[in-house]
């Protein structure tokens, strides 16, 4: 740490401030223990039983801090401290989980922010702006899609009433989930716009611990594309029906999976195409499948790219139906333009880690973040911290200690100089 | 028709013979309605409430007609009737259904069975060996392992104590299943060897209805190899791994199935190959998944090119291992080679249909059956009637009600002559 320049005393104070470590961690551990489930992950999908009580814990956090807790129509919940009067710096992130889900991802942004807070109150500095954090509704976008809903909503991306009316892969609707674990809240959605959001992250990637960097310093967001595809063959016996007579809803999921691996690779990187979720009916050994449901992800940090890559796999899909004789019916699940986020920021980022003597690289986020719904109303940005072996949505999912936080030293830093601005 | 040898009075009479067509389809339809689902198919997998309430009909049926019912430790049920002493001719085949079924697969054989012995009673005529009708337990495979398992414990091939504690897909003991629906008999199994053995089912595929033929003669049967493989991989950001980065279990049993067809289609016809079942885990649109599990059935009428299947199968798969850094294991579900039936039973199945003025084709069965379980202690045979577009194990399944009852017809015939046989 090198802070040589002469500096008003007030400021030399801010910027020597740190937050600490020890109580962002335990923090951490004491989250991780609602839906925790086997190797240290968690498991909180959005508005369920699991997903209250991690919601419960964080406010009781943020009202013993003495934070204005308000939640909004869409259960965001958002903790604002400081001097009123103008639009607040916001951190945040979100809290529930995928169904195998570690303990940083989401988790680290808003704890790191309850801790920022608490750091910079037990400092007795009065930022010229307030402060707030906020975990909003549904990232993860594993029980209701799209992901990011909440932020989505906040940032007006999405009407609050279509919002609620959205249904769960458990057949619920949002809305009534909402009630159910009393997260509707009285402040409308979407939110007012905050002066700026910063939001600190676990990579989920490989990238940064590969290069041996301690801080990601976030450009923007790929670009997503997620598709449902029903696939509708013929039920047959798989004794009796010749290979050329058959219409095989299984085999055709197949083929778009082992054609989306090579569309990736014919795209080259930053393409990535997964297909994570298929289901066969009827499922049986000896039953060539009727139907097939499947999921295409497709990311590019270029929309032309992605466009490309959307235009495609409908080539394919087209072919694919018309040589097994099947149909193939495609559902878009959700679909967000690469962002980038605002250059002021992105260099403060990267300025406040280089100051506070980190090694920095610039990057582009290959998950969907709130940071990149925010960006739609205010100046945002992102950190990252590396992620072991590059691990995420599992349970195995690991970042160092220390560099948990180092990233939340870099944001409290960024935190204050934004507070400060004019 | 045309029976212008001249006969004694009382054979005469015998080949003149014909079931009650009527009777016949009622029954047909009145067992569909035990489990029926859309479309007009029937759900009874084996052992759950449904088979027990579609068997609880038939052996009402079977008493109505003053048979002799017997069942055994394996849920087998047998009904005899005719004069005793020596051993029976035997028809029959099994109630239980695949979970998205039609109403004819092996329904067909035990009520066409039930239908000739009560034509025969009417009829007065006295066979100088017994009649035996029987269904035989979970022959499809669809809820335990493996298929046949019925007749394959009632001919030896699998221990009593061993088929009790097999486990269904839904995690049940057979055992305890057999007892909760009230079908444990008395009577041992495995049980007598009959005198022969005939079953009638439907094709199942296309050959005879492409072929415009009325009745096919069962030479023999195909092998049959079914493995389940589970795939281990690794979780992990569908949005922030590098494709290079993957240990994706998903496209590796994608890579399988596509792997399956292409085996197939280079071997050539008679050989299949089909996965019907497969789940992942986590099953989400965002996460690459950690696990596959997944179900290879083979099929071929040579031994030697079915081990050539199987072997080409266990190289690909060892190769995939390596390349996606993912580990395959694979766990034999069921293994049975190919059956040839006894020349004098398909001899006498293709004179009597072509007696009975009916066009006749040799073909091998695809799928496997009951009959050839029996074939390893007495000579057995089947008759096929035509499916038509070949479709099967699903509601769709039909076969034309003037092709049901000249198949029921023809083995009626079938059975007179084996009757008389010393």
């Amino acid at each position: 740490m090198a802070d040589n320049v002469a500096l008003p005393s007030a400021t030399r104070q801010a910027g020597d401030l740190r937050v600490n470590g020890a109580r962002l961690l335990s923090r951490l551990g004491a989250l991780a223990e609602i839906g925790a489930i086997d190797g240290g992950g968690c498991a909180r999908l959005a508005l369920t039983d699991d997903d209250r009580a991690g919601r419960d814990l964080v406010v009781t956090w943020m009202q013993d801090l003495g934070l204005d807790v308000r939640i909004d129509a869409i259960g965001n919940v958002i903790a604002t401290w400081g001097r009123a009067g103008r639009s607040p710096v916001m951190v945040g992130s979100h809290i529930d989980t995928v169904r195998t889900g570690g303990r940083y991802d989401g988790n680290l942004g808003v704890l790191a922010g309850l801790e920022l807070v608490e750091t910079v109150i037990e400092s007795g500095l009065q930022p010229a702006r307030p402060l707030a954090v906020a975990f909003f509704t549904n990232e993860e976008g594993s029980r209701f899609s799209p992901d990011m809903l909440g932020s989505l909503t906040y940032a007006g991306g999405l009407a609050i009433e279509d919002a609620l009316d959205h249904v769960a892969i458990d057949g619920a609707r949002l809305g009534d989930e909402l009630l159910r674990i009393g997260y509707v809240g009285p402040h409308p959605c979407p939110g007012p716009a905050p002066f700026a959001y910063v939001e600190l992250h676990i990579e989920q990637g490989p990238v940064l611990e590969a290069e041996g960097i301690e801080i990601g310093v976030v450009e923007g967001v790929q670009g997503i594309s997620w598709q449902q595809l029903t696939i509708e063959g013929q039920a047959n016996h798989a004794g009796t029906t010749p290979m050329s007579m058959r219409h095989d809803a299984g085999f055709a999921a197949a083929a778009v999976t082992t054609f989306a691996r090579q569309l990736a690779l014919e795209l080259g990187p930053p393409q990535v195409a997964t297909v994570g979720s298929l289901q066969l009916h009827p499922d049986l050994v000896n039953v060539v499948a009727a139907q097939a449901r499947l999921t295409v992800d497709l990311r590019n940090t270029d929309d032309a790219l992605l466009r490309d890559a959307e235009q495609r796999l409908a080539t394919f899909l087209q072919e694919l139906a018309d040589e097994e004789g099947v149909q193939i019916s495609a559902r878009p699940l959700a679909r967000f333009a690469p962002v980038a986020f605002d250059d002021r920021v992105v260099g403060l980022v990267e300025a406040t880690a280089r100051r506070l003597g980190h090694s920095t690289r610039r990057l582009p986020s290959g998950a969907g973040h709130d940071a990149q719904m925010l960006a739609r109303v205010c100046p945002s940005g992102m950190v990252f911290v590396p992620s072991v072996k590059g691990i995420s949505h599992n349970p195995a999912e690991y970042t160092q200690p220390d560099d948990l936080v180092a990233g939340a030293n870099v944001l409290l830093q960024v935190v204050l100089a934004l507070a400060e601005d004019a």
